[in-house]
């Protein structure tokens, strides 16, 4: 759903991870009253039959939260510290800061910008880096910074430092937008932040190179796209969102990348704005995803 | 999800509907821990931009529920009486009874019955009653009672006395599963139960008699299927869920109503799984649903 | 599916409509034969239970075809005359040209543009005109003319005539992409080019303004959009295209336009796509459209 | 679209495969009429850029075609011979006789005995067979005959030899609906009839046991359901269809078994529908399917 930055002042999203344990609900929801908040919304789950792990996301609304954040995290860790569970807390009218890595394909970054013109993202994109030049016009007319960085040869450690450099202190998390180049492992220790890839298949159907190609040999009937965390392992981060589109005989595999394109774009937006509004949370190689979807 | 009774005992719904007001989540939730209740999921919708109506679903383990139930009740009388809110407690083991109403299709009636016995719907089912007699073997062979009451004629006073003979203190709400009888407004005082109707068209779209004709002749590319409570305002209730299926231009009246079969039947299912699950709450001529779709 | 234009070189369209007799399609395949042409694809339909009409869209690769095709219709001219029915032969190298009206709304707009770019539609697009200027720069970014035409007060007859002059002699159709005035019959006979219109509500519920609003007000789980060709009755022209996203009770009328509007982009251009490739027939107020929906 | 045996007396549907050759269409098209038929559909596909294989499907009336059938046929090998196709011609009022295989499982059984009361699976159904008795009652209730063939050890060739007995000259076609013991490759060969199978994942993602299992392991969010033909390669048979239904971290295995059910349902159905209408053609590995979906 939309939300302008003004419709999320005052507004403040805890998300609780850790052992369950009876009361422990109560005991958020009395510390949110007891801090004049409001409570908007609230997801939770238990894997009870599993690891008895608790997740939660509760929205709030609080008068003055900026004056009252500190206070209020000062007694969420008195409170949640005898519970042993992980807690974040953050002013949703802060947009999380988001860079984009692009090659040459636009469908999924300019779906993104436009999004984000719209008002349908809740984040800043301090910039847009690509190891192509094609889209730079495109980005700029968004009013966002274009970098370009090349990386040609074996070599990509000169390529990923630059990025680096231009990303270090700047991004909350950042986005592959059907960035076509491997990502090092040093790479991904070095950045510390959430990366989000979008994957042009239904995972784990078709891992690695040429999906769409492998799709056609096959002869399945749909074709997907899988948006997942990047981890060292490829392809096999945990899954934030996947859809599909229906293909026949008839299509080849240009027609069902043409196609795919329009689920990538999809599935990549929808999956960059949960982990905007802290809808995600990590569960090993799982996500826990309490989404907007009606 | 499934839910046998088994997977169910020792659980709680409560349902609260009234004015939203700071500190009523957290009176709520501080409830259920002070009765020892562990909460296992919780929704809840504010229409603070109109009415600001709070509505809120819980549901929550309590060990030796059937001993403890009482006194939760009177905990609640005492705590939620002060917010001026409505509040209903359900022990969701024990399932709601369903009478079923059909005429000659048996789409929507086998459905349900079959989704009754891979343990899918949270029911009993005491009786069904048609104005035919097609459908009563398939019935039977379920093992569930059938009554035949016919309804020849303008004077269909005798057919709904029979009907609610059959129908007074044995049932918790009903389903008309394609039951092809205007009800009238009399038998909807008497009757006192929630009664969920299965409309073939995308409602508010071709309203009343012979919607597939209809939609055949202005020619859409979609048909739907409409679940709703019945009210004195034929079609005019409040809608539950909706759905639809493509259809094109080499299809007749006859195969839209084929196509459309599946729909209703889906349609109508989810319908009343929700409200035997207390999901759906009505406000007004609306009705906010707490659906379990991921 | 993509077609550039180059794929398209020597293909031509032959779309045959009129009475079912015995040996028509057989006299237009011998036809296609003797002409050297091969058949890629062959679509078909005939309302045998109604009227007996007979709807034919053939494409057929021919070598040298722009050499050939004056040829071809006239033996199209000999050969279908006896059989009473109207032709039309395309040759597909040659896009049509669109003209796309809007207002302030982009994302139909927008969507167009970039579909376009990707080669995914079979067109020109030799102008954008809008009563508004705020998309002007994002229009011309595509290389495409901008023209602004206000249009206030309650006469429109100027803005109409402007309208006309930079149309005439220069479009073969005319897409309304969210434009937020009321087309008048005089228009509609001047320009005597088919005109598509989005509307964004699933047809023939909520015609007229305010759609979003009425649905939510009515409580619907579903938002569609339509687009049809524009006749002199508002909102009851032939339907091209449906389809819908699903909503629920806490969504806003201004998120049910958040959402719909990626219905509405969607449905546009598929309309878009099928009638610049010749894919729909209108019979009467309704459409025959082979699609390539696989 | 539903099709009772009346409505597809004196239709015929001939379906062609081998190489392209120009004129091919119109070859058949003229039989066609010099045998008197009114051609009702027609779907063609050519691989150009692959194999530049042809495949085609007509449907055509012909008053009295059981007695002109043997002259069609005639005039059919006389005319495509030099073409070097192979060519099939059906009598589309004689149903196709379908054996079904099934276990303890009942929802794939249960649909398609449903829909082939409903006149919407044009096959007669000779018999069911079990390795288990839980659904003989179900089974019988639809007027058709059940056989129990138990295959308990690790020795199948006793229940294998008993179930080709049964089916031996028989059956056109055998359908696996959820039919959980493996098919050796001597069966295959013995009972000489297509075999079409469920399997209970979006192939290829998830091969051989458990996949509901797997699939909540990887934390997807669709699982699907895919028919194929059987072939000695498990779960590596031409692929048919294929749909998904959504699912989420909330759900168990157990959940997403019981959810995919209705996906499995829904997609033999149109697999089996699909192969008795003859629109499946196999191609290597692949399948052309010439569906009636809208």
């Amino acid at each position: 759903m939309t939300h302008t930055v003004e419709s999320l002042i005052d507004h403040a999203c805890l998300v609780v991870h850790g052992p369950d344990r009876q009361g422990l609900v109560a005991a958020i929801t009395a510390l949110i009253t007891r801090n004049s908040g409001n409570i908007m919304s609230l997801d939770q789950y238990s894997d009870n039959a599993e690891a008895a792990e608790f997740f939660q996301r509760v929205v709030f609304h609080r008068e003055d939260l900026k004056v009252a954040i500190e206070e209020i995290e000062e007694d969420l860790a008195t409170t949640l510290t005898p519970f042993g569970v992980e807690w974040t807390l953050t002013d949703q009218s802060i947009p999380k800061r988001m860079a984009i890595l692009a090659s040459t394909s636009d469908h999924c970054l300019l779906e993104l910008l436009w999004r984000h013109r719209r008002g349908e993202l809740p984040v800043t994109i301090p910039m847009v880096i690509s190891n192509h030049t094609n889209v730079a016009e495109d980005v700029r007319s968004f009013g966002i910074p274009f970098f370009h960085v090349p990386s040609q040869g074996a070599d990509k450690s000169a390529a990923e430092a630059r990025i680096l450099e231009l990303l270090k202190g700047n991004v909350d998390f950042v986005v592959l937008a059907r960035y076509m180049q491997i990502i090092s492992e040093d790479f991904l220790d070095e950045v510390a932040a959430p990366i989000i890839n979008i994957h042009h298949s239904f995972l784990p159907a078709f891992i690695g190179a040429a999906p769409y190609r492998k799709a056609r040999e096959r002869g399945v009937k749909l074709i997907g796209a899988t948006s997942h965390y990047v981890t060292k392992e490829l392809d096999e981060g945990p899954i934030i969102e996947q859809d599909i589109a229906r293909v026949n005989h008839a299509m080849t595999a240009a027609d069902l990348q043409a196609r795919g394109a329009y689920v990538e774009r999809a599935v990549l937006s929808r999956a960059v704005q949960w982990h905007a509004e802290d809808r995600v949370i990590r569960k090993g190689n799982q996500t826990i995803v309490f989404t907007d979807r009606p």
